[in-house]
This record gives structure tokens, C-alpha cells and sequence, in this order.
């Protein structure tokens, strides 16, 4: 890449999100409350925009093939407060308020179990 | 995957990585002091096996398709303190002490920017 376009993209105000050779882009969910880390997913195109149009978080599920409301059988939503991206613009951070447990397993974040020692044990928070 | 497996990788305690089709899964750093989002990046099985023992974060370099210890040139490393994974261990939070800024424009996060109306501002923290 050009290095003017290096500079655009990494110190611009242009939003150039850069998708991957799979149409994809790392949405990394915080809540927007605790901080905590909740989920990491895959947004392409399509769920970007439905992101930025609804306010809702929305991903493109990478089993199912498809674009994929967070919550849209649970309920558990994530109202997104803030997207963030980062100097390459090949990810993004989504703050947000969650509605319920983020995690599928009913956890408040899919983070919950850390490496000690080679095994996992829960995390303290 | 047989459900068996499933329970064993979501609740077990066996440190079970799941790279993708390209060898790789996604890993979240996060500054331990400020639980700021420092950057976003990958790691294939040497990388993780690295960062595991050497202590300090490594990754695999997508674009120079090679181990990367961060900091390897700039002096900005990060050093380990804890290592979660996610739910079905597809993802990681490495939690860690940045020597420096983690971006490699200088900025202390690479989640400099966000999404205001359609353009990039700098975030206020």
C-alpha cells in the first residue's frame, strides 16, 4: 500500500474499515458499564452496517453462515454505545450495554476461565 | 462436534485452543492497569506456545507470514500476566504491562479513533 494511504487510513477521519480475504473484521465487544471484555465475533460488511443503522450489535456467524443479531433468540441484545477502530482500521472495538449475559453458556462474559499452570480455572471477576 | 466435546471445551478445564482454518485465533490485549484495549492481533500454535513461555506476547505476523515477538524492535514489549480464553477458546484476552506505547504510530492503544457520524475523532481517553 502507498504510504499516503497508509497515513489516510491510520491518522485520517475517513471511515475505510478493511475487510479480510474472508470479508471479514474483529469486533472486539466491551461493556460499556464494567469494562470487561464480553465477546470477541466477526463482522462483514453487511453486519457492520446493521451495527451503525440499528444500534445494535450484529455479526456474521462464521457456522452458520449468515448475518446473526447478538440476542436475537436470547434477548440478550447489546446496545452499542461507542465503535472504536484501530490504526490499521482492520478492527474494531464496540462498547456497549448489554441486556443480559453475553455469553451463550448464560456467563456475563465468554472470558470467564484463565490459564493457570496449563489447565483453566474461573476468573475471579 | 458431539456435545460431549462441546461441554468439554466450554466448561472443562483442559486448555484447548481452537485455531482456525488458517491457523490462527484471535487475541484481545489489555493493558492491566488501565483495562484499556491495547491492540487486536494473532496467533498461530508457535506463538502462543511462545508467549506461554517466554512470558511476553508474541504473535504471528500476517503480513510478514512470521513469528512476531511485539516489541521486538521498538522495545515496546508486553509483558504476560494473564491469559483467558473464551468460551469455545477460540479467542484470548491477554492481560499485560505495556514498556511503551502498544501502537506502533505512538499511541498508547491502537484504539486511537471512533466512529462519530459517519467519520473518525479521537476518542477522548
Amino acid at each position: 500500500m502507498p504510504s499516503d494511504d497508509i497515513a489516510l487510513r491510520e491518522q485520517g477521519t475517513a471511515f475505510l474499515p478493511k475487510f479480510d480475504s474472508q470479508g471479514l473484521l474483529t469486533a472486539v465487544v466491551i461493556d460499556s458499564r464494567t469494562r470487561d471484555v464480553l465477546m470477541v465475533a466477526f463482522m462483514d460488511r453487511v453486519a457492520l452496517d446493521a451495527t451503525i443503522e440499528t444500534g445494535f450489535a450484529h455479526f456474521h456467524s462464521r457456522s452458520r453462515g449468515r448475518l446473526w443479531k447478538k440476542g436475537e433468540s436470547s434477548g440478550h441484545v447489546l446496545r452499542v454505545e461507542e465503535i472504536r477502530t484501530d490504526c490499521d482500521q482492520d478492527a474494531l472495538v464496540i462498547i456497549a450495554n448489554p441486556a443480559g449475559p453475553a455469553c451463550h453458556t448464560g456467563a456475563p462474559t465468554c472470558f470467564y476461565r484463565r490459564l493457570h499452570e496449563g489447565s483453566l480455572e474461573p476468573t475471579a471477576t
